[in-house]
C-alpha cells in the first residue's frame, strides 16, 4: 500500500523536475493521474477539476489552503459489503469478551454477533453498530487499541476477497486521494464509523494522517492513573459523524467548508450538499456499486450503503456518478 | 505577519540549498533557528529536543507523521492581558448587538462588558466567556463570522500596545513553530478559547490552518434555509477544551500524542502530563510572563492566566519555564 503510495508521488515529484531538466522534455499532461479509470467523462471531469482550481491563471483558481476534500470511508474508499469492515473488527473483539460478558449472549446487538447471524446484522443502524464499537473498546488504553486495530486490518481476511481489509480499497479512489494530495489539496476521510478504528490504518492504507481522519467517536476523559497521564474510552456515545453529522463534523474538525466531497449512499448527502453550498468550482461524486463480478452491486434497496435519495439529487443537481463496472479499470489493486 | 513567516521559511529553505552548492559551502549550524531568544539553556534545549527527534542516526529519532506539537493560545502564543484577546472581541460584539438585546443591561457577563467594568471582566471564568462567545456567533453564518472576526483581529487594537490584537503574538514561540514546522513536525493550537475566532487569523498570523485548531466550541446543526446549505451555531456548549479538556480534545482531534506541548498556566497543565506521559523524548514548556516592562508579570495570583500548580510540577519534573524577560529577546515583532 504504502509503496504504492510512495510510487505515484515519485511519478509526480519526477514529472515537475523533469520539466526543469533540459535534455529531455515531458509533457507533463502525459503521464496519467488515474491509470485505474478508464477514459470517459468521469475521469475527465475529475481532471478538469483539479487542474482548473490548481491553475493560478483559471478563474476557478482555489488557494491551497482552501483546497479541502472530503472522502466518506465505508463503500466510497473501501469495501462495506457484506458487512461494514467494522462489524468484522467488532465480532472478533466481541467474541473475545464474550465470556467475560455473559448476558451478551441474550442481547442484541451482541447475540447476532455471537451467534454468526449475518441477516440480522445486515439490519442494524449505526446505533447498532456503535454500541458495538463501544464493546471493542472496553478495557484498554489508546495505544493498546491501535495495535489491536492495525493487526486486524492487516491481518484479518475478507470472506469473499480472502485479502486483509486493508486491501480492499479500491484503487481508483486511492488515486483520486493522491491525485488530489498532489495537487495541495488537503485530504479528510469523514465517516459515519468509529473513528478510532479508521486511524489505526489510514496512513498505511491511504497516506491519510490520524489528523485528518474525522467519524464518530464515543465519549473519553483524562485521568493520570497507575499507567501514567491517559485518554481513556467511556461507554457513552459523543458524536455520530453521518448524516446531518456529517457537515457538522467537518465544521468542527476542519473549520472550512470542502470544495470536493465524495460518498456513495443517503449517509454522505448532506456532506455533499454541503460542499455544493459553497461558491465557487465544485466536485460532488458518487460511487456506485453495479459491479457484482468484481465486487458487489447494491443500491436503493440495500441495508448497508443505501442510494437512493442521494441518487436522485445528484442526477438533479449534476454531480458525478461514477459506475464502478464502467469507469473502474480496476477495483482493487491484487486485481490482476 | 505572513511577510516574517516566510523570510524565515525562505531562510531554511535557501539554507538546505546551499548545503548542494558545490560553489559556497554554509554550515547549517550556523544559522539561528530562533533568533528571537537569548543564547541559554531554554534555547539550547528546543534545538537539542528538535534536532534529536529529526535525525534519523539519534536514539531519539520520531518518524515524522508521529511529530505532533500543541501549542495553548492565549498568554502562550498571544497577549492575554489585560483582558483575553477573546473578551475584547466579545465586547465590541455584545455592544453592537446590546440595542436588541435589552435584559443584557441588567445581567451577567453581559452587563460588565456594557458597562466597560474590566475588574468585574477579570473575575469571569471560561463558562462566562463562553457565553459572551455564544453571543458574538449569534445571527450570523460561519462565512460572516470569519469576516467579522478576521476583520477585528487585524485592525481593532490592543489598549496597551495600541496594536492589531493579532501583532501581539510572541515573535519567539512563532520562531519555535516555524522551526518545528520546518523540522516536518504537525503544529497545533490547543486552546481553552473558542474555536471559531482563532481559525479566523490563524493562518495569517501564526501559518496555522483552521484544521490545526482545536478548542472550545458551541454546539451547531446543518440545515439547508434560504441561504443553502449551512452549519449554523446554537446557543448551547458543545465542549470546553480546558484543562482535562484539552487531552481529550487532542485525542479526539489529533488521535495521537504530542511530544511536544507549550502552555502558560495551569489551564495547559494537563495538556503537558497528556505529552510527558507517551515514550521516548518529549518536550513540555512553560511561558513565565515576568516581563511587567515589555509585556506583563503575572503568574500565582492572576485571575488570567495563572501560574501556580503547573509552574511547581514543571519545576519538580524539568520542563522548560521560559523567562520571557531573561529568554525572550524581543517579545513582540513590533518593538524595534
Amino acid at each position: 500500500m504504502k509503496c504504492r503510495y510512495f510510487v505515484l508521488l515519485l511519478i509526480f515529484l519526477s514529472c515537475g523536475k523533469m520539466q526543469e531538466t533540459p535534455i529531455e522534455k515531458v509533457n507533463p499532461a502525459t503521464i496519467d493521474p488515474l491509470p485505474s479509470w478508464n477514459e470517459g467523462n468521469t475521469k475527465k471531469q475529475i481532471i478538469n477539476f483539479v487542474s482548473q482550481v490548481s491553475d493560478e491563471n483559471s478563474a476557478d483558481y482555489v488557494a491551497p489552503e482552501d483546497r479541502i476534500a472530503t472522502f466518506d470511508n465505508d463503500g466510497t474508499l473501501i469495501c462495506e459489503q457484506p458487512l461494514y469492515s467494522q462489524l468484522f473488527f467488532a465480532m472478533e473483539r466481541v467474541k473475545e469478551l464474550a465470556d467475560n460478558n455473559p448476558k451478551w449472549r441474550e442481547t442484541q446487538p451482541f447475540k447476532a454477533v455471537i451467534d454468526d447471524d449475518h441477516e440480522t446484522l445486515k439490519t442494524f443502524g449505526i446505533m447498532d453498530l456503535l454500541q458495538l464499537v463501544m464493546a471493542s473498546h472496553t478495557g484498554m488504553n489508546s495505544e493498546e487499541f491501535n495495535e489491536i486495530g492495525a493487526t486486524w486490518a492487516f491481518n484479518s481476511l475478507h470472506p469473499k476477497f480472502n485479502q486483509p481489509f486493508a486491501n480492499t480499497i479500491y484503487q481508483p479512489m486511492l488515486e483520486v486521494i493522491q491525485y488530489l494530495k498532489a495537487n495541495d489539496f488537503q485530504v479528510f476521510i469523514v465517516s459515519g464509523g468509529g473513528v478510532d478504528l479508521i486511524r489505526t490504518y489510514a496512513y498505511e492504507a491511504y497516506g491519510i494522517p490520524t489528523y485528518q481522519v474525522v467519524g464518530s467517536r464515543i465519549k473519553s476523559k483524562f485521568e493520570i492513573g497507575e499507567n501514567g497521564a491517559q485518554v481513556v474510552k467511556l461507554p457513552e456515545m459523543d458524536f455520530i459523524d453521518d448524516k446531518e453529522g456529517k457537515p457538522v463534523g467537518i465544521a468542527n474538525f476542519i473549520g472550512k467548508r470542502p470544495i470536493a466531497a465524495f460518498g456513495n449512499s443517503d449517509g454522505d448527502l448532506q456532506m455533499l450538499q454541503y460542499a455544493a453550498g459553497g461558491n465557487g468550482k465544485r466536485l460532488m461524486l458518487l460511487v456506485h456499486h453495479d459491479d457484482a463480478e468484481r465486487e458487489y452491486a447494491y443500491d436503493r434497496e440495500s441495508h448497508i450503503g443505501k442510494l437512493d435519495k442521494a441518487w436522485d439529487i445528484a442526477k438533479a443537481q449534476g454531480w458525478l456518478v461514477a459506475s464502478m463496472k464502467n469507469d473502474f479499470k480496476r477495483i482493487f489493486a491484487f486485481q490482476e
